[in-house]
């Protein structure tokens, strides 16, 4: 039998590992989608290890998914079946090389970017995005994070490719990089990445504002982009945020649709000017709190934020609920009007929810509290999540701004880019894994059944 | 015979031209390849005609090459033999909607990108990218222009796909809009894009300064880019340049290696910011002139700066010559050691030219001033062009930061990211492009001649 070989010959290289307490831990991430215990985790230490893992499984035809800090919100990395390798690659966790001048480093996909981000610290430098704190550059590259380049990349049949080189820019052939960045590990494995960093700017300042309605808070947000403003981050949290946020931490912030700014400059002069910039612009949308901290205290106003996401679970304090986050995006123009009917959606639907927003990206999670052990439930917010990407796409939006398409959002994709695209991209899937072993099922079917 | 045939049902369309001056201006671009004259030109209005003309291009397996400005750089829209069809999308020129709130605009390929930039003004937006004047943004795209985003591509057999929606991000699905973005034409043909636009700047000020040595302009370059200082522009302009420029229009600059920042903000306090910093950087690099200008009257001292490319031909004024410009980019801590290689090759090869660069990027154009007529000296500016772009790769940059590969750099190509990644650019090619239609042999040549 090829599983049977296939795994013979994996185990030579005594990097397999079958434990029931392992195959379990790697048979989830953190979406609601059903766990699968996979055949075997391999572990890898470099590329090599990846490839070897990779003709071995490509010559026997078995499915293998990449994985790294399994803080997937997708199910991108549970398997289909029990018959998949998975390749685990968070011992990969070496930062290569950090070049400070290019404001540049090339990392390992095993490395947790928070670690990263505490030695670059170091060198006044740091690398933008801001994922879940357990996540990995691995899964970072694989749901097209920004600022994350595929460098060295190893295909479905062990062949490793140096996508880019190291220049600021480059016009040289087709952008392969972009290709893998996004892939959802379905059309190879990066060994080795490169990321774009930037200069930690010196001085900071976040404000938190609250507002009348959900209205002028958007309207806020569309004036700040629209004036070009720019800010290191902007988010909402909505009403239900901020209740959460008060239950969870015994605070008495207004339970308001709220912004927190974040602003950033290499001079004080900057930051004030920032400031004076949103205390006009705010001024002009009914703001009724305007709360300001600079330097070392901005962190406690930016606080508010951070407690957003296992502060919701507050609002169902009766269980311990699953937190089911979305992910849609919409034109900017849009935002106001999506988060108005996302809100009448769910008090409709009885679903407990909070949201927040990266605003200046028309970005928005809804971060639905649900009872796991309850299949109504779960599949009310099934179809609320459904409801939802439908409307954004309406909006000329993405069911997607962030986490992938994984298993979930396989038709949405159909819905958002058409037909003929899902289907090119099954072409392109086809021709650089034949087998198609590379986590199969994700992103889209290979093998789409007819609808009857 | 299959050409013949497919002539005949193309010029039912009525769109076909094969006039003889006709066929003489589309064999040519701003390169120094050799002109090609075509079979027909066929012109699109809209595309529907895309379409129509791929459908029947592809049935009788007759190449085609797209094309808009003709503005190409690197021989892309020069046909490799008489037997292709050229498919005109300048005539497809309508802005199709400026989403002012979202910051983006649809557009046809025909589009020039001064014309928009015009009506976007009015709007108080702009379109950063700042290519040659004529350039329009079809060819944009297919040269990897940033903020160009593929939208709506026809492929071979002339299918439509839309690879994306007008979210400010997206992960959704593979990104196909980066992979037709910088395919040079061999993959698909854009009939509409997006392109992301930024609030027009209402203050602007523009700061000339010259130094010793290019030692000193280039470390000020790092500093600057070290220090996060967010400029609108930062060009270097060489010794030669100005002397160039002195030459051509009689003014009196020191013919030094010199810089020219641009600063803009939405504010005068962030534009006294910027000249400070950078008063304080250049200060600590032997900066010899330090001039400034704002507001109306920057544009004064920026025309230094757009006067380099035609200026350049001053330099030999004894023949008509020809510019023929190179386009290495290599990480700015490699930016100094590798202009001043490039000078000393250029002195020692006896070539004339001048050499400006984004200096930010990294990214460098040699205006190499070549007798076009002399076979030796076109030899003489190829293997100079050669050696440089191998220096580039030996520092880690590219052969190419923003005019694409085209016809000259196929070689350097592989060299650049190595055989496997362009046998895997050319897998996706005849994956998308079954009969090799799409303006072959630019890229890549599908079936590379086995070396003897």
């Amino acid at each position: 039998m090829a599983i049977a070989e296939c795994l013979q010959e994996l185990k030579k290289t005594g990097k397999v590992d079958q434990d029931k307490p392992t195959l379990k831990r790697y048979s989830k991430d953190h979406s609601y989608h059903h766990p699968m215990e996979p055949l075997c985790v391999f572990t890898c230490q470099n590329e090599n290890d990846i490839q070897t893992c990779l003709r071995i499984c490509n010559k026997y035809k078995v499915p293998v998914i990449p994985t790294a800090g399994k803080t997937s919100l997708e199910g991108h990395t549970i398997p289909e079946s029990s018959n998949v390798v998975i390749i685990d690659t968070s011992e990969m966790d070496k930062i290569v090389a950090i070049n400070e001048k290019d404001l540049d480093c090339i990392v390992q996909p095993g490395v947790n970017w928070m670690e990263l981000g505490e030695r670059l610290e170091k060198l006044g430098l740091f690398f933008p995005p801001d994922p879940g704190a357990s996540a990995m550059i691995g899964g970072m590259c694989g749901t097209n994070c920004s600022g994350t380049h595929a460098w060295r990349v190893v295909l479905a049949d062990g062949t490793v490719v140096k996508t880019r080189r190291r220049p600021n820019k480059s016009s040289a052939g087709y952008d392969l990089t972009r290709l893998f960045v996004g892939s959802e590990g379905t059309l190879g494995i990066v060994s080795e990445a490169t990321l774009r960093l930037r200069r930690l700017p010196r001085f900071h300042a976040v404000i938190f504002s609250q507002f009348k309605t959900l209205q002028d808070a958007a309207n806020t947000v569309a004036q700040v982009v629209q004036e070009g403003i720019l800010l290191n981050r902007m988010e909402l949290l909505d009403d239900f945020s901020m209740k959460a946020i008060n239950l969870a931490n015994k605070s008495s912030y207004g339970e308001l649709n709220s912004l927190l700014f974040e602003c950033a400059g290499f001079s004080e002069v900057q930051i004030r000017d920032q400031l004076e910039a949103l205390e006009k612009i705010t001024s002009g949308h009914h703001c009724v709190l305007f709360e300001k901290e600079s330097g070392a205290q901005s962190a406690k106003l930016w606080n508010i934020r951070k407690a957003a996401y296992f502060a919701s679970k507050a609002l169902r304090p009766e269980i311990d609920s699953h937190i089911l986050t979305t992910d849609c995006a919409v034109p900017i123009s849009h935002l106001c009007e999506m988060l108005t009917a996302t809100r009448i959606d769910l008090s409709n639907s009885g679903l407990v929810a909070s949201i927040v927003a990266h605003a200046g990206d028309g970005n928005f999670h809804v971060f639905l509290q649900v009872d796991i052990t309850n299949e109504k439930e779960v599949q009310a917010a099934e179809a609320f999540r459904l409801r939802n990407a439908t409307l954004a796409l309406k909006f000329d939006g993405t069911c997607t701004g962030e986490h992938g398409i994984g298993i979930g959002k396989r038709e949405l994709l159909v819905e958002e880019v058409g037909h003929e695209t899902v289907e090119l991209m099954r072409r392109i899937k086809k021709q650089l894994d034949p087998n198609a072993i590379l986590n199969p099922g994700k992103v889209f079917e290979l093998y789409p059944k007819a609808k009857l």
